[in-house]
C-alpha cells in the first residue's frame, strides 16, 4: 500500500522523496544526473536538442469536473511531447514544476502521478528533476527536451510555395468532448471517444522524427494543433511567408462526429477549424513527394491531404472550391470574448 | 513610447509578439531556433548540460506589498541562475512560462519584462520560448539551461571527509529585509541594502565555473542557499553521506545586520541558520585547498570559510566548541507550520 501523499504530514521535501520512488531509478546514456536543483546532461554528439514548456492551470486549462487526475497526468506530458514531435524531436526527459493548494486530497495527487509516470514510462521520456511549490490552484509546468539529428529539425517557416498540406488523425473531436463533458453529456452513446480525447489527448509525437528525416516522407514544415487548425496553420503559412488554402470538405473527422456535433447544436465544421486541442500535427510537404497514403503507412497513423501552400499571404477556406468565410481564430488566452473555461 | 500591455486588447498572441519585441533578435553559436513551441539548441562539442526549472507564484513566493514588479522580474530570472552556478554551469537560455491574472495591470507587466530581460543581459541569458496563459494569480515559470566542460558538474554529493566548508557572501540578509518589509519597516536608516537583498537577490553564480574547474580553487560538491543554510547544508552533507560540523561564530553577516535583527524582534542567528533565500553558494573544498582568502580573490566575492565534513552524519552546530540545539529547519511548502507567506 502506498504511503497516502497527505502534504501537511510530507511537507515539501517527503512530497519530493514520494515523487522520486515512485519515479524510480532513472538510467540513460545521455543523463548525467538528477536533482532538485538542476538536471546534468550529456547530449549525444551529431544531435540538436527541441527544449519546450508548457503549463496547465487548474480552471484555466481543465476543471475537475470534467477531468480526472490521471488523465490530468497523461496530458500534462502529452501536450510537451506533442510540442517536441512537432520540432522532429525524439523525447529524452522532463522536469515537473508541480504547484498544489493545501486541499489538494492524497488521492488526487497519487492519481496525477501515476498518470503522469505511466505516460513518461510509455514515451520513454523520464521525470529527471524539477520543483514543487504551494499554489492557490493546481499549477502543472512541464519543461521537456527531445534530440533529434542534427540539422534535421523541423521548422513552421521551412515550407515553399506549392507544397501539400497533410494532417495526422481527425479534427474538432477534442472540442466536441469539451462540450459533451460540459453540457453533463459525456455518458451518450458514442460520447466516450471524444471524451476521452479531450481528457486523454494522444498525439502522433513519434511521426514527428519520421517527418523529420531525409527521405521520401519528408515534412517540410510542421506544427502541432494545440489552438485549433485555424490559428495553427495561420502560424505556418505565416512563419514560411505563403499564403495556405484549404479544402474543408477533406477535413477528416471521426465516425460519429457530426452526428454528436449535431445532436449538441454544436457545427462540426467550427470546431474542426477553431476547437483547439486536438494535438494532431499539420506539416507540409513537397509536391513531388509521394501520396497522403504512403505518409499513413510509413507514419502509421491516418494522414489526410488537406490542401496547399502558395504564394502570398494568409489561409483561404474553400467548400468544393467556393470561398467560406473566415473562422474564427482558435482559443487564446486573455480574450474575454471567449471564456477561459472554454478550454 | 511603449504600446501598453493591455492584455484584453492584445490577446496571448499580442503579447507574445510584445515580449518578442521587447526580448529583441537573438543570435548565438548554440541557439538554432526560437520558437513557441520549442527551442532548437545545438550544445558545443565537449559540453555538458545543466538544466533546471523555477516557479515564483504570487502570495507564495511573493507579494506584491512587499515587492515590485521588475525586482520580481529580476529575481526571477536570478533563482534558475543561482541553481545552473551551484551545478558549475554558465548559463545559455531560458524559457518563460508567463501566467498573468486578467487583471494584471499593464505597467506590471511592462516592469516585470524590463526587469527581467535586465536581468537576463547582464547574466547574457536570452530569452529563447516559452508560453503564456491566464492564471488565478502571477505564476512564474522559469526553464533555464546552463553549459559546462564535460564531466566538471558541481554535485551535491561530492565531498569527502575532511573536507572543509565555505560560504560566499553574507546569511541572513534576505529573511531580514523580508522581515523589515512585513512590518512596514523598510524605511528605516540602514533597512534599504536587506530590503534589496529580499526582492533583487544577486546570486554568486559566476563563482560557480570558476569552482567547477580543475584546479586550485576547486569545489568538491556545491549547493545554493535558497532554503536556509540548515536546510541546504543538510541536503549537501546526506548527499555525500557525511557528518558537517559548523562554527556559527564565523558565519558571515552584513554589516548592521545584528542591530537591525534585534531591533525588530528577530533573532540573527536563526535568520542566518534558517531564513532562506540567501541565493549565496555553500561548497566544499578538499582539505589541502588553500585558504578561504585566495577563493575569495578569484570568485571576486567575500568567501568564508563555516565549517567541515567529518565521516558520520547530521549537521552539528558548534558556538565556540560548544554545541547548540539543532535549529529549525529552513522554509518548506506545505507545512502549515509556518504559514506560506513567510517566503
Amino acid at each position: 500500500v502506498a504511503r497516502p501523499l497527505d502534504l501537511e504530514a510530507l511537507g515539501e521535501f517527503g512530497l519530493i522523496e514520494a515523487i522520486r520512488r515512485r519515479a524510480g531509478s532513472v538510467r540513460r546514456p545521455w543523463l548525467l544526473g538528477i536533482g532538485d536543483d538542476a538536471a546534468l546532461l550529456r547530449p549525444r554528439a551529431g544531435t540538436d536538442l527541441a527544449w519546450t514548456h508548457d503549463a496547465l492551470i487548474e480552471a484555466v486549462h481543465f476543471r475537475w469536473d470534467t477531468t480526472d487526475a490521471a488523465s490530468l497526468g497523461r496530458k500534462a506530458l502529452a501536450v510537451n511531447l506533442s510540442d517536441l514531435g512537432a520540432s522532429g524531436a525524439r523525447p529524452l526527459g522532463f522536469l515537473l514544476s508541480l504547484g498544489l493548494p493545501q486541499q489538494a486530497r492524497p488521492a488526487q495527487i497519487d492519481g496525477f502521478l501515476g498518470g503522469l509516470l505511466a505516460e513518461a514510462r510509455a514515451a520513454d521520456c523520464p521525470l529527471v528533476g524539477g520543483d514543487t511549490v504551494a499554489a492557490p490552484v493546481w499549477t502543472l509546468g512541464i519543461s521537456a527536451v527531445g534530440e533529434l539529428a542534427r540539422g534535421r529539425a523541423l521548422r513552421r517557416g521551412g515550407a515553399r510555395a506549392g507544397d501539400r498540406l497533410l494532417v495526422t488523425g481527425t479534427l474538432g473531436g477534442a472540442a466536441l468532448g469539451l462540450a459533451l463533458l460540459e453540457s453533463g453529456a459525456g455518458g451518450l452513446p458514442g460520447a466516450a471517444a471524444f471524451v476521452r480525447r479531450q481528457q486523454r489527448p494522444r498525439p502522433p509525437w513519434r511521426a514527428g522524427p519520421l517527418l523529420a528525416r531525409r527521405g521520401p516522407v519528408s515534412a517540410t514544415a510542421a506544427i502541432d494543433l494545440s489552438d485549433g487548425l485555424a490559428a495553427d496553420l495561420g502560424q505556418l503559412a505565416r512563419a514560411s511567408g505563403l499564403a495556405a488554402e484549404v479544402w474543408v470538405e477533406r477535413l477528416p473527422r471521426a465516425r460519429g462526429y457530426a452526428a454528436l456535433c449535431h445532436g449538441r447544436g454544436q457545427d462540426p465544421e467550427a470546431l474542426a477549424l477553431s476547437g483547439g486541442e486536438d494535438y494532431e500535427l499539420l506539416f507540409s510537404v513537397a509536391s513531388s513527394a509521394p501520396a497522403a497514403g504512403v505518409f499513413q503507412k510509413r507514419l502509421g497513423c491516418r494522414t489526410t491531404e488537406i490542401g496547399v501552400l502558395r504564394s502570398g499571404r494568409g489561409v483561404r477556406w474553400l467548400r468544393h472550391g467556393v470561398r467560406l468565410p473566415d473562422p474564427a481564430g482558435g482559443f487564446e488566452h486573455f480574450k474575454t470574448s471567449r471564456a477561459p473555461s472554454d478550454k
